[in-house]
């Protein structure tokens, strides 16, 4: 096929945008935006990386699918990891501080799990690198669910269902597989298939000059060039990194409670924005509702820059193209 | 088509059946049980009775599927209609008793919700003849939601997804629609979908004489013969009607706490069977686990007899027949 014959199926497709360039052979488009900023960003893959010591398997994702939606692994027997990490709203609470055993309100906003394969620090204040290290955590946590792993693998092992979902797992017997590392492992491997990919932005990465409006094109830009794709970068639009920051009403020490170097106080790990419009409330507190606000805080605080009403609202509209399809998970049926 | 042709046809389907008989020009098969039996029960219809002042609409279910689901309806924020009727344990909580609001636990077992529109009384102590009001009660209890129905309204009036759908299940403004009596409907309206037809049982209600094994229909003869049938009747097998019993270690004055009459004292509803493997544990005190030991206090105390070892394994067996298709629901995206 010659590029004209190229060109003329190409044309419907290309709708609003306005330029054409050849570039290497290859016929791409331009709105004045994607030639200029895509690089600057990555789409989210469908799947994150996967550990070298923690293949993915169908087991492992069906059996952390289980224990993720399980009550019974804590004290009171209600509250399971989607208790909090509720998947009908956007796999976090939206509520301020995280509700746990007995009614207790924790210090900090419920991170939501969507995506968080692709961190390389895991919780505000990154005291563990990875799903796995993060896994049992809220388990044990007495204002979660303020279970021990001893009663937790004694109460997995009273169901064959479990002892099942453990051997097809892991092999041998079931009962044996039953172990804090085993459980770890899966509810990380779960936590790996729950990501959000083709969001309209992941679509205008790709090529689809249509998938954005021209203001949230604007807010793209104004998002890239003011300074905020330095931190959130990456396919999940964070760095994992930690960076000083105090929000109305926090006296949260943050990462220096992990470390105890002073010059950790205040950092906490840079949240994904990937659904961050279907995440709020915002902050490590949980003390900011509106996107708008947020994006204000976030601009006087790091960049040290106020920005105009204009530009608020063009890059709260990019935030919002940041919703990606949600995972598409049946409830399971526990034993 | 002639008989002969339908017999040729039809033998092939009769597998293990061993008698024919020719009633009212129809073939009828027969196992022994069928022919005996079948007529005392009757198959769970798919939709559960509608009243004539609540019509049931897409936009209703669709609506009471956001509420049943919302836990900003309850004063923590973290627990809703399916923290305790919970869709991955057979749409209840598998706890001895309910667990609400900052971990209070209250006197009686959660009812599962499936085919509680079968019901014609509702709660443990018939307190509420239907759905539309049930649905309220758990909102507001002090050791359930904990929400006042006026603050539950405030917080759903925040959300223009609520606004559309309120507007779209009962027209009008959306805003004015968001009443207690129109949350009570929509919640109703989902639940009277959350049926669990095709049993094993109903299979073999409806003809399909291998849908029971040999043991499965030794169990519901015994069931049908021994009395069990004359309270756990109807689709659902409750008669929805009121019955002494005092189960271990329950003090609980049942219906009398609403009726205040004598007679009423340790009355309980007599509650379904239906998927009654899956919604351990039991009694209003939810304080047996198993089902051979439920079974067995059922016959002594409601019968006046001792089941022998085998009769009780048969009872369990056909009980395990009960579990039906569960309702295939996906979780709502909550605004």
């Amino acid at each position: 096929m010659n590029w004209k014959a190229s060109l003329s199926r190409a044309l419907p497709l290309l709708g609003a945008a306005g330029l054409l360039a050849l570039s290497a052979g290859t016929l791409v488009a331009d709105d004045g935006y994607h030639s200029k900023y895509a690089d600057r960003f990555e789409p989210l893959p469908a799947i994150a990386p996967i550990p070298a010591n923690n293949s993915l398997t169908k087991e492992k994702i069906e059996l952390g699918k289980m224990l993720f939606f399980e009550p019974r692994i804590s004290a009171s027997g209600v509250i399971s990891c989607a208790t909090c990490h509720n998947p009908a709203l956007g796999w976090t609470d939206r509520i301020p501080r995280a509700t746990g055993h007995n009614g207790q309100v924790g210090d900090r906003n419920t991170p939501t799990v969507l995506n968080s394969g692709f961190f390389t620090a895991q919780f505000w204040d990154g005291r563990e690198d990875d799903l796995e290290g993060q896994a049992l955590g809220p388990i044990e946590a007495d204002i979660e669910m303020a279970m021990s792993l001893d009663d937790a693998i004694a109460r997995l092992k009273e169901f064959d269902q479990y002892k099942e979902a453990f051997a097809a797992a892991y092999g041998g017997e079931g009962e044996e597989q039953i172990t804090p590392e085993n459980i770890a492992f899966a509810l990380a491997s779960f936590q790996r298939t729950l990501n959000t990919p083709n969001s309209p932005f992941d679509r205008y990465l790709r090529g689809d000059l249509n998938a954005l409006t021209e203001k949230e094109k604007r807010g793209m830009a104004a998002f890239a060039d003011n300074g905020c794709a330095a931190c959130h970068s990456g396919p999940a639009l964070t760095d994992s990194s930690f960076h000083a920051i105090q929000v109305p009403g926090s006296t949260d020490l943050g990462r220096y409670e992990v470390t105890g170097d002073e010059g950790d106080k205040y950092r906490f790990k840079t949240p994904t924005l990937r659904n961050v419009a279907v995440t709020y409330p915002y902050f490590n507190n949980g003390g900011v509702e509106s996107l708008e606000e947020a994006t204000q805080i976030m601009a006087r605080e790091m960049l040290g820059r106020e920005f105009d009403d204009q530009t608020i609202k063009d890059v709260v509209a990019f935030l919002h193209t940041l919703t990606g399809e949600m995972p598409n998970i049946t409830i399971p049926a526990l034993p």
